[in-house]
């Protein structure tokens, strides 16, 4: 999907987001803010938000000097997210049906994403865990899921966000062992996963790991490395998380299973959906 | 008070809203955008928000090709708050301090405010009365502008939006008559009241109506016409409604009382309150 005029605000908001988290001082805010402002102006708005994002991401990290100015944040969100596995593990095993329990968590893990805003908010985690249990998963749009997770001989699990991982490795628990790989992005942008993050969750000891080769907050097949698109390519089923995933891969024709909190208008309108539904669906479906 | 780079993404959000009001196609959208990044990209951070917004506007009705954009949203505006009129008043002449109950109302007025987004929507109206009624107003606040008021012999009341032009209007009719000057601005921008909106509100048959002469969302002395800073100078006491008058009279030595809700974390940091908070400021005083 491509750009709207909504994104605009919104990358601003991140670049004045991210240099106050840093603590950089009132000059350099104007200076990241006007070299966004000036990029911004050239944009060309036949592009997917996350295309945008990687290089106004990139035009942030050079201007604050920083080769990751999440990286302490992310750390929080893997701290804060490992403090509540046991008590999400107890709810997934207590529960009358155990993999649908942890796909709703699964997509409650995505309400962690600093593309909103830089906070890891431990209140508004636990309540949209609460939220994610009572809202309803279709049978069938969760049935197809489950059937094609039964079928798959080779899984591709697309993560997102720090912190989120460690849901995303409560519901690989419960994926056939062997068929699972777990990709990452191939290097640090916004909040979201890398290697260190996922190893963070434990996710190694479950599955592959593979970074994608590109430093996108999606997946932009064209941008990865070629051993990553060859998997994406392989692949009999692609659970892919988050708004960033599914911005990028709307488009494609490939057995993904999109799972994502919907955090922006411009997502709500293209799935045709309220903002905050927790979303399970097929690609290529609409609701 | 200087621009922060929390306002660049809200004027940017502004120039999206405007361009969906009046169903500008996403080519003419995509203008917009670009014309506001460009000129955001080279504005100096050492002015107020309302100077650099009235540039903004500026190019914003420009490329839409229109002299009012807002203008059918502050019609809406003005009926909604027309319609409230009977029920707000009865809560002001029923209370058993009827003053405090208009300064209250007045206040609450304010959320009428397209700055933050373009619509014009009861409930949240409503709701903000509901909650005006019930917030405190310290006698420390309270009794000094009560005590103003009965001493002046030259009142000077900024408006601010359409629509809160009717609440300011109730609050009108407990000032001393024949003192009263209300002040509009000379040319539309944003959702703000212009003499049209004041005649509407029928604030004509309680006071004079003057225009700033200046279409900055705020007063902007030094834009303002020479008739209308010879009154700003000459009154004893100035009412000024809003974000905006507080914006560009903050640091002005003269007998103000500002009357404002706090829409943004920028103004919340300013006057040391939470977002949200109903205000009834001296010049000058802190909370």
């Amino acid at each position: 999907m491509n750009l709207t005029p909504e994104c605009i605000p919104c990358f601003l908001r991140q670049a004045v987001a991210v240099s106050r988290l840093v603590g950089a001082d009132g000059a350099k805010q104007e200076r990241v803010v006007k070299r966004i402002l000036a990029l911004l102006s050239e944009v060309p708005f036949d592009q997917t938000p996350p295309q945008v994002a990687t290089v106004i991401h990139s035009a942030i990290r050079e201007e604050l000097g920083m080769a990751d100015p999440y990286r302490e944040a992310k750390e929080r969100s893997n701290i804060l997210a490992l403090g509540l596995c046991p008590q999400l593990r107890e709810l997934i095993t207590g529960s009358s049906d155990p993999f649908a329990t942890a796909v709703r968590l699964a997509i409650a893990g995505n309400i962690i994403d600093f593309g909103q805003g830089c906070g890891v908010d431990g209140a508004k985690v636990r309540a949209a865990i609460a939220w994610a249990l009572e809202q309803p998963l279709p049978p069938d749009v969760l049935e197809p899921f489950r059937s094609a997770v039964g079928q798959a001989e080779s899984i591709l699990y697309l993560g997102d966000n720090a912190g989120e991982v460690v849901f995303d490795r409560l519901l690989i628990e419960l994926l056939p062992r062997g068929k699972v790989t777990f990709a990452v992005r191939g290097g640090p942008i916004l909040n979201d996963a890398t290697t260190v993050d996922a190893e963070v969750a434990g996710i190694h000891e479950l599955a592959a790991i593979v970074d994608n080769g590109s430093n996108a907050p999606g997946t932009i097949l064209l941008w990865c490395s070629p051993r990553f698109q060859e998997r994406f390519h392989r692949a009999d089923l692609i659970i892919a998380k988050g708004q960033g995933n599914y911005e990028t891969l709307s488009a494609v024709n490939a057995p993904i299973h999109f799972l994502l909190e919907v955090k922006c208008p411009v997502i709500a309108n293209h799935l045709g959906c309220d903002q905050g539904t927790l979303v399970l669906r097929r690609a290529g479906s609409r609701a």
